[in-house]
């Protein structure tokens, strides 16, 4: 399954891979010790380490920051929820911005509890991105909206296909290679679109990450059952070559979440297997 | 949430509704004791009860055949498995066709158990809809389409949107109006599409079959977690809306599998609770 002639860009990990093993500072020493050359933090374990002291870390150990998870979230219930959801964004770009991060991943929110207006929420995830767009501008920090597979359209994010991601980017004027608001693309949320190749073709320069995992069969739980690379269906080289013939040249960065297996093994063990799959089924 | 100044089309049983409870004997005996109009069997409860049997009795108690459950599976390994799968398809056509239903549903399949190659498990369902297509339209069974929700492309139906089931229709030359192949659509596999207003404009006349249910927030079960109408996140009467716009006039298919909930109760219970919904909310 692997893609003739063609080796994948270098490996990162986002420490949801092995959150509930390690700190970030660990993570970081991990990543160091096994030779991966990027990492993509999640939020709560940066509050926990201190944005200052992770920033100096990842430099020391010379890491490139693939992405921050995650801004977004940005529908809520009325205006002020809304105002605390863009003030908590322009938080997360300004974190992202210390730690020079590639981007900030947006997730960008599900329905308000109570509401089935999901035409709604989506016009609120455009005008949450609209509000903060200039603040990550200002800070250098590009933007990308992470679609999500469907399955989390009530609940998490509300953008669910790059289509809808990238009609929302060229709402907001974003121009491929301007850089500042793109799309994340994680195989394990765009994989089953019919509509894959068209779309990554039209994302171009606006590929801003490339995160892989796997979709395992039978999936025993909706968020906590993702699968390591080549344990799934996903024809993860063919999606490869699509971001790579959009110009894509950056990192892949592995994020699972596996309450049953992953997140219970040896973090080294995790890792030295991403290492191993990132190299035969990438 | 209720659409204002109009009432929904008539309620029809899918038996998968009450499929722990009732025979399809009994099913269709309480749709006539609760009022209910239309019924929807599936294969394994027909084949049970015997087809002829079946057909005699649903004419007897003047139900309407909504639709049959279901043909599609046309992914393989081997060609046996593909032709296997084509001959079982003209028996639910024939079924279907003594049933005098309006439609044969088709859950098209996944890709065949270690493949990863979605692309080609497509171009089977479409080669397969191709093989039938004849012997469904000399049994005058209009062959109805179902996108699954993307959850299910890997393992039930690598057709995931309405776009998509669209195409398929356009590629086997099926025009608005002529009848013989169109789309089911379920509010359960379709809520979340962003382009769903303007594919069931597209679809027009071919929109075939009109399913309701509910998405749970949190949903518990990939398969098996199906809500009653009004107790998810869906906009039910949106949705019928469009399918009406669009020029549907025909049943409202109460479709659930909720083995933790409505599967346990008392099937005179959940008729009832359906029918009370459907003047509710739908």
């Amino acid at each position: 399954m692997s893609r003739p002639g063609t080796t994948p860009g270098p490996l990162s990990l986002n420490t949801a891979t092995v959150r509930e093993q390690w700190s970030l500072a660990q993570c970081i020493e991990g990543c160091a010790r096994h030779g991966i050359r990027g990492i993509s933090p999640w939020r709560d374990k940066l509050a926990e380490y201190g944005t200052a002291n992770a920033a100096r870390h990842i430099r020391e150990a010379r890491l490139t920051v693939t992405g921050l998870c995650r801004g977004g979230m940005f529908p809520a219930a009325d205006a002020a929820g809304r105002r605390a959801a863009i003030e908590d964004n322009k938080r997360a770009i300004d974190d992202a911005a210390a730690l020079n991060a590639q981007c900030l991943v947006l997730v960008v929110g599900g329905m308000p509890q109570g509401s089935k207006d999901l035409a709604g929420a989506r016009q609120q995830v455009q005008d949450g991105i609209a509000a903060v767009l200039e603040h990550a501008r200002a800070a250098k920090v590009p933007l990308a909206i992470e679609p999500l597979h469907p399955i989390y359209a009530a609940d998490r994010a509300c953008v669910n296909t790059l289509a809808q991601a990238l009609d929302i980017c060229d709402a907001l004027g974003s121009k491929a290679g301007d850089g500042h608001l793109g799309v994340a693309v994680d195989v394990y949320h765009v994989w089953w679109d019919p509509d894959l190749a068209r779309q990554i073709a039209r994302a171009g320069s606006r590929v801003l990450a490339f995160h892989i995992c796997d979709w395992l069969v039978p999936t025993s739980d909706l968020l906590l059952d993702r699968g390591m690379m080549g344990d799934g269906v996903i024809d993860i080289p063919a999606i490869r070559g699509m971001v790579e013939d959009a110009g894509y040249r950056g990192f892949c960065e592995v994020e699972i979440m596996s309450a049953n297996n992953w997140w219970r093994r040896d973090p080294d063990e995790v890792l030295r297997t991403c290492i191993e799959r990132h190299r035969s089924v990438v």
